[in-house]
């Protein structure tokens, strides 16, 4: 029997996360692409736009004004998805099959700048220390508020994505339940807690037990650079294409050195190291295709912050924190790939291995490639 | 406690065939939407193509010619996802959290009729068996093939969908593991009918047990009409927008007069009122937004076509024949739903309800709109 190759025969990797499967199709990178092609990325923004909600003391479609803000803004989402209390009694099923419940919470804004024009790629790291104050402090806030059981942090970027303003920002939606996705992981890291022992070298979970996002950051960090997943590595965090990747230049970032449940826990060493790892990926994203790179991006921690005089060995510290990106784009910037067909009748494919697009996000500079020309003049 | 209103307060619904949930924020329909347009769907194609690779007699990009079919034709994909046996051996993993396994089978493609112009929306019914006719073979044939486990049929359609080759066709992926999603479906088909007891009148499964989407189907069809989320209702099929629907507009067509396991069982009058449902949900489709309605559609049934001999008690047999259809069009032919942001990284969402998004269909024409100026020429 022939060996296995991971960048020739199609094979199925498994999710640990999620329990799920996709099926890889690394011998067809090569067929004809034949498709739609997205519109360019608006690109020679103005730094301000009287038009944009977004931007510093300009009106909102509620009426109401932002603060003529230097930093950071945030305000309540004026067409919140989900609304504050009082929640209604849970309805009478019509059927056991028909079930549902009221939810309640608060859905936030969060502009990360005062400046039109730029991204998370483009900002100085004090900039994004700024934001992930804000991020810790809404989850702070939003989290010990009463009914709430889940708090979301996330950013939704580019017109590919259904998302028209360009304004850098990210929303925050705060929860009376833990949604689908966060709960089937922190299900997965519960499990794999209880039944596996914890490697010599990686570090552990509450009460000494096995993480898995320990175990993997860990083994992922000592993988030889030319078979690696990696993207960007600094001392605290760690950027890899995962292994389960469903995007094709899906990645995720993640603290590697010990276990950290939530932003929370995050020491000011381990922040700064956080908006470096944060600038580093973002400026390789836009320099892959020279386009501001589209995404939707999102925290995974534990769903509230931790309660005063809670033991670090507390149930909830079995998560562990990490964000995912996950970026349309699959060849170009105009070529994006779509999540349908089979991928949603069945199970989700790519054709370009994980291995290959660290490779290609590795080769890219931390330049960002509108500051080149710049830096060029500068020289 | 304000009384629960599912046209205004938020709430999630649980879907029990995928264990999963989806957040409704019905109060949140009317925000103003600013994203993407999408392109127009093409009009006015040519009934003849010289460069389509569908189109009768003609080349496609591996050299191979269709033949000058004069109905359906199947080929073999010319860039499977998938390739035929041998497979090679599974491959250790460099760490347990890097778990996969190889992956064999076969992908075809087939076409549903020679005319470029049509969609099943506009075949007539005759036309409309003989693709099920196909799909029937299909299943069959591929289905029997050695070290086969499951037969996924599937179509999407549309540019939207990343499909640009309007000429009407669908797929098959024939592979050696039951893919993610069927294989959660089965399970809680499993589940369900180990630990409910069946309605007393709604049709059973296997060795007399309940069965999930035979109680859910009967529940369904005898609901009040303007509570419903019936599209529609023939002699043998049903097609609503289910309680726990992702898509605005998507639509789980299945038979509801007695348990049917796949394609296989369908009697040849249950065929034809088959190809019924699909024409009249097609239409009602096409009519909703006066386009050429994108969406990924896929057939879900018993993941191998029964063995000779085998009983109709067999486990196998838990299976409930079903299509889904995930259309991404939301409040015109050029404003789509994304799924993105929190969506991606939390929960599905959904502001229409699945009510309301019925009520719209069940408003639609069966008379498809380009076809109405010829009805009233006629006249
Ligand atoms: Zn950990
Ligand atoms: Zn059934």
């Amino acid at each position: 029997m022939a060996d296995f190759d991971p960048t020739f025969n199609p094979h199925r990797r498994y999710n640990p996360l999620t329990g799920e499967y996709i099926l890889v199709s690394p011998h067809r990178m090569k067929r004809p692409w034949k498709g739609q092609i997205e519109p360019p990325q608006p690109s020679n923004l103005p730094a301000y736009d009287p038009e944009c909600y977004l931007c510093p003391a300009n009106s909102r479609s509620g009426g109401q004004k932002n603060d003529a803000y230097e930093h950071t803004f945030v305000f309540e989402n004026d067409f919140a998805a989900i609304l504050p209390p009082p929640m209604p009694a849970a309805p009478q099923p019509p059927h056991p099959l028909l079930a549902s419940e009221p939810v309640q919470g608060g859905c936030d804004v969060i502009i990360f700048h005062p400046r039109h024009d730029l991204t998370l790629a483009r900002l100085a790291i004090p900039d994004i220390e700024r934001i992930i104050d804000e991020w810790v402090g809404i989850y702070k806030r939003r989290g010990t508020q009463e009914g709430i059981e889940y708090v979301q942090i996330f950013e939704n970027k580019g017109a590919m994505m259904g998302c028209s303003n360009p304004h850098p920002h990210g929303q925050v939606w705060a929860m009376s339940a833990v949604p689908t996705l966060p709960a089937k992981e922190l299900d997965s890291l519960r499990k794999y807690s209880e039944s596996n022992k914890p490697s010599e070298t990686a570090p552990k979970g509450p009460k000494g037990c096995a993480c898995l996002l320990c175990e993997y950051a860990h083994f992922e960090a000592s993988v030889p650079i030319d078979e690696s997943r990696i993207v960007i590595k600094n001392d605290h965090w760690l950027a890899v294409v995962p292994w389960w990747a469903t995007w094709p230049f899906e990645v995720m970032l993640l603290p590697y050195k010990r276990h950290i449940p939530s932003l929370q826990e995050l020491t000011q060493e381990e922040r700064t190291s956080f908006a470096d790892a944060l600038s580093r990926v973002t400026k390789r994203y836009d320099n892959l295709f020279l386009c501001s790179f589209a995404y939707s991006m999102g925290v995974h921690q534990r769903p509230l912050p931790a309660k005063e005089g809670a033991s670090v060995d507390d149930d909830a510290n079995t998560a562990h924190l990490h964000l995912h990106f996950a970026p349309p784009l699959l060849r170009n910037a105009s070529i994006r790939k779509f999540l349908v067909g089979f991928e949603l009748m069945a199970e989700a494919q790519r054709d370009l291995t994980p291995e290959q697009a660290a490779t290609r996000l590795r080769l890219c500079s931390e330049l960002h490639y509108l500051d080149q020309a710049e830096a060029g003049k500068e020289q």
